[in-house]
């Protein structure tokens, strides 16, 4: 097994060269360009490693489904609705546009940048420390990593050159959708687009989706199996930006991409799949990532079509 | 299995009273709104029924996918989707804005019209009548009725009064995306959605999708096992219009539906699902039948997720 | 004053460089780029010429806003602004956006192509070719030119290339809006577009504009002075396409300019301007035409702000 | 003259009934709904006026022609149309999407709010301080009142309500247009729009526009030549919001109007005017205020057109 994944690790390293780290975020270009790692964690919690799987990186994107998962039990999937919306956009993440044009002014969809941001001003706690400790002590039973931190440099980072989420925020807040204070909230959302990972920690969370919600190692129930699901239809419909439809289409796996490089698959019933290569295509996905995906999904045949 | 069916669509009977039939098209207008029926064919060709299971309908939009599969065997995958996008648009059916806006103009996935005209004009034939057959006698073939036809009254009320499809179609002819006559092309698009159906043909659609494109009972390959995952991958992502994203969460089984008031449903490697409810939603979806869809998918645990 | 003019033409023929000959109508590109001829007339009926003032071209966009006068003469102001829209749209003259978004759907302005199809659609007549006869006989007596005629090339190609107009019509015939025949009113706005014309003719047009309607020469009143004040109006507003804004703050005449090359210019009270360029900016605008319409605004001070 | 003035008043008092003070902002909800009043200043310095023209209200975005005169006379012209377009943009003046859509992501004007925070945040001085005394001594001069102020109550309003402005201002820094700091120049421009005027504020003004910048009374020039017309045909293509062509239509006078409720009118060569009457339109205008306008413009023949 490792070494097929070492080889749909050589065959597509060379994809990075197509793409470019992010540089909107400052410190994300300090990013190896070239760097490539898969962990596979599979129901037995049999861990299959190749190329880079040490390297540390910042979850971004890849943190929204975990976050809404959070949410939903938060809230209930009534209220959540209410505020945010359930259908792709076809637009970029950043995108502001529709929520002018649309009726109501809600994002479309949690995973676009306006609805994490609403997403994340819905967790609760008594103040934000606390809203943070509640969303870091989720994401470390979920990973199964306690050590898991925020990576300060690109905290600071984000919060100094956000100003288009600050953007959104305040028209989310002018529309009466957003309630809660912009800096407080933002704050928590760029801590949470910061939190230092390795695919390791991916493919763990994502076998956790697959197992519907109940930890692997644990026999404990971590997340409801119904907002397990929500969250997994999301990964498909809205998980990889506006390249969704094409990633459904050739690879066919529940995944989360984020700028920061990494993916993270969850096969339902089979496997968690993390994905780490800060080569980024112009949508913002990994573009060697999406290739070792598409060799892994193949090989294993792993569509859920 | 009948039992539960009918206990279904005694539950769920109720939410014709909240929609309406489809007024655009005047011939639609002569359906009765509170006809529900349902029919399942699983892969070893048991056929469950429930509700007004004989009643014919147009199949309209749930056409589509099958012109795209006929379309990518003819052509390949390449070819078609230099002129059709992979995305969900998050706009309505009849949408023309992101024609506009998006480089380059090509529509953005095959489901909304103006996607499904261009596959319509991609079908390969000598002339319009030799066209109109190969979709004809794909539609017999894929659902075992040698008797298909189509509804002449439809065809020539949509003929009338599709001026909005006009537009479509003469905004891609001029953008050069769009090459062959469009008074032509319509003319087959017009007839493709006219096809006369009932719910079996439906499922019976459906379970062949479900088994990877062979024929469950001949055993014949009528499908690509790849061009079937692709179907069944638009379904998804965006088989009932602008309420795709909240029907893969509260349903999460492929489907596609027309205005007509039918929906095709396909689970892998499980069961093929036809439903009839002509009352509709405003974004054009069957009112009742998405009730039914959810009660069958629950009850059943069905979600692909 | 026609060594004015002569210095005027000399000083900007340089721009013609930077533009090109209209392509997406094949006839227009047989113009020669570096035409440009200038044509004044006075309320005296003086008349001042300089450059390429024989040359004939077709009149294009510049016919908008004088179909819209025989319009609003025929049906009313109310009739008119209940089917077309007065508001300028910062959008390309083709543009079909803005008829998706607003509400009600109707064409921002007469001077949009989708406006100025309506327009058309609403000239009485018992049939095309009386309504024809009657915006042909409208156009010699403002122009004073009874030979006016048809290029039947310059017709034939915008027929075989218009699907770009078709897709408008047909929209606002699907919406209602429309109510006549999408060909037939085409094929008269593709012959009102393709009426050849000098800048003589645009001059003594222009110029019965600033006399608020009443001919010069004969003293018949040929237009409601309202109606010429809103004429007058729009082309302020939106006359030269989406650079509407910037031409009247560097210009300040009201003024309207076609793919043809030309620009008709109206100074209230003062005179009539006619100016020939066919080598275009990428808004659609005469290059060199623009820069000869500033210099003679600035030398002769003839802004109306 | 007044009794003109008087009856014009009397007759169209009563459409204030159609509209409503602006909620938008709290403290604008204490206006007098049927207040109406006006006041003219001719070149001559000869004052007309008639009913509550002594009423004080906050200029809002009839500021915004002001401070733009301001901001080309600081940095000229090249500069400032480098950050902000000249366009009308057919859309709300609070609009967002064509900042997003339309490239280089500059405002389409400096009539809409997000045009005129830009144009703000380009008036010169050492600090905000500086900047403000700058702006309230340049709206000083401009209406010979040394004694205008800002109302406090109005600004600490706009302040705690302003987040839809904050979202525009945030996206212009975010795209790198704005390079101030946001908070600065929205302090800055929640002041301007606070400064409290009469009727005879406005119309001085406005006179002083008429007068291409030359004080009337003193001689001075106060404005550039260039600039003052620059000023006025905004005032014609976008001071009214997204009803300025039917405005430019039915009146013919460049004139801005301000959700406090006021108009300035400013007639080239003749005349400023000033109205006041805070119930508005759904566009933002004020209802019996477009009235009076258009009863002046009509009895006195002041359409530039």
């Amino acid at each position: 097994m490792e070494k097929i994944l070492q080889q749909i690790i050589d065959d597509n390293k060379k994809y990075a060269e197509y793409g470019n780290v992010a540089t909107y975020i400052p410190e994300l270009r300090k990013a190896n360009k070239n760097d490539l790692g898969i962990c596979i964690v599979d129901m037995n919690n049999n861990i299959y490693e190749a190329g880079n799987c040490d390297k540390k990186f910042t979850i971004q994107s890849v943190s929204k489904p975990i976050t809404l998962a959070l949410a939903i039990m938060d809230s209930g999937k009534d209220k959540i609705f209410s505020k945010v919306g359930m259908e792709p956009s076809g637009d970029p993440f950043n995108s502001i546009m529709k929520l002018e044009t649309s009726k109501p002014s809600i994002p479309y969809n949690p995973m676009i940048n306006a609805g994490a941001i609403m997403i994340t001003s819905m967790i609760k706690g008594k103040n934000n420390e606390d809203k943070l400790n509640r969303i870091m002590s989720f994401f470390k039973k979920l990973s199964g990593n306690e050590n898991l931190s925020i990576n300060e440099e690109v905290y600071m980072s984000e919060k100094l050159t956000g100003d288009r989420n600050r953007a959104m925020a305040y028209l989310l807040k002018g529309e009466g959708v957003l309630t809660e204070n912009v800096d407080e909230v933002l704050d928590l959302y760029f801590k949470q687009c910061s939190i230092e990972i390795t695919v390791r920690d991916l493919a763990r969370m994502g076998v956790n989706l697959a197992s519907h919600g109940v930890d692997i190692l644990t026999g404990k129930r971590l997340i409801d199996e119904e907002v397990s699901k929500i969250v997994k239809t999301f990964m498909v419909t809205c998980g990889m930006y506006d390249a969704s439809g094409e990633y459904a289409i050739n690879v066919g796996i529940p995944s989360k991409s984020g700028v920061g490089g990494g993916i993270m698959g969850t096969v339902p019933n089979k496997m968690g799949i993390g994905v780490y290569g800060p080569s980024l295509d112009e949508k913002g996905n990994s573009m060697a990532g999406i290739k070792v995906m598409q060799g892994i999904s193949q090989q294993m045949n792993l569509s859920i079509f």
